[in-house]
């Protein structure tokens, strides 16, 4: 982490543990640099990097205000971390029903850029939260990228290992989303009755060179899983 | 729109009509600057906002690249422009079912910031993709920042009212989603059997300088609605 990553940290946690609400006002930039002991240009850096996260808003000529704290047990959209950062209250645990090295399909080759003949790792698990299920989600990982999975692994969290244990970049990602009504195994696995409504994604992890190593389809639990976006001013 | 927006907005055009692919690499920083005839620094602000915007990612010591192109019909869950930009080649019309002033309910007031014997502009309209059915709209409006409204302005796109008519800027904005199954008045506005499933959201709108002042509830037609959201590394 860099010294304007550390100083963001410190203060989304000081405005967590403070519990500060939308609209109150932060330190002006002088005193944040006095505090922190850091340049106009890190402390700039840092309030950008928080603004982007959703976790202030800064008003030209005005300040620097708190937005609005997240609903508890809503997952971001725009985390790539996985869940364990927003569902952090929660106890989250996952059962994995497959796990194999294949062949990727058409749509899975498209979606990593790779060639039919190259090899992925298949994960299918589903996903628990405080004991109800979450999610199925099925993933496929570029083998010449993700070089070594196994069962111990991809029941705790895969992202982790992914950055810790093989030391990768985690950058950009897409995500699509749509409704829709489970088929059978769907809802088997899920314990949901056949029918019910469902949410439905896909999603391409890549690294920070633009290399995708993730391709997965997640579908959701409707009862149990809620999700937020926090977008900013720079999307106008 | 700014120089560096300008430029911006032509490098996005320009990748979309040339149908420029993911990983398909730009000019370097210094060949952007003269064919712009702009410093570095406006030129790194151009491509920062294309960053953010998932149009392109940097790679350091490496190059400016290509991200993979949206799918056609999917809704940016990220952009705070309404649905006119992601649907441009689709027919988008509207048909307003309730427009009023009234006093907002506790959950309104706690959403647009403001007291309960305060004005609020509502409307309720059911938005249609070429003659299908796209959402059911219920929307509530600070009165006292969106001070007129009526059946012309609301049956057209209210975000360009609101930024052309009264010049307002609009800022950040939070977004909540879950799936769930339609009730009856929502399935008969939408058309579809009751008990269909539904992809929900709840938003709000915040002028620039923090105040919010769009509260909405939007239900979509699950068989006519899809979203992707193209997340950046800043979330690591």
């Amino acid at each position: 982490m860099l010294k304007y990553q550390q100083i963001a940290a410190e203060m989304e946690k000081y405005i967590e543990e403070h519990e500060l609400q939308q609209g109150d006002k932060l330190p002006v930039l002088e005193a944040l640099m006095t505090q922190f002991e850091v340049s106009k240009s890190t402390i700039t850096k840092s309030l950008d990097l928080l603004e982007k996260k959703g976790v202030i808003y800064q008003v030209r000529g005005s300040g620097i205000f708190v937005r609005r704290h997240k609903r508890k047990g809503y997952i971001s959209l725009l985390s790539n971390q996985g869940f364990k950062k927003d569902l952090e209250n929660f106890t989250l645990t996952s059962k994995v029903i497959e796990l194999d090295v294949r062949k990727p399909t058409e749509e899975v080759a498209y979606n990593l850029n790779i060639e039919l003949e190259d090899d992925v790792y298949y994960v299918k698990r589903v996903r628990f939260v405080n004991g109800q299920t979450l999610c199925l989600e099925e993933s496929y990982f570029n083998k010449s990228i993700v070089t070594y999975l196994n069962r111990e692994i991809v029941s705790e969290s895969i992202f982790s290992y992914i950055m810790e244990g093989l030391g990768l970049k985690i950058g950009f990602s897409d995500l699509f989303l749509n409704a829709g009504i489970l088929n059978e195994d769907e809802a088997k696995c899920l314990g949901l009755p056949n029918g019910s409504p469902k949410l439905y994604g896909e999603s391409i992890f890549h690294l920070t060179n633009g290399q995708p190593f993730d391709f997965s389809k997640i579908t959701y639990n409707y009862e149990n899983s809620q999700f937020f976006i926090q977008a900013n001013s720079h999307f106008i």
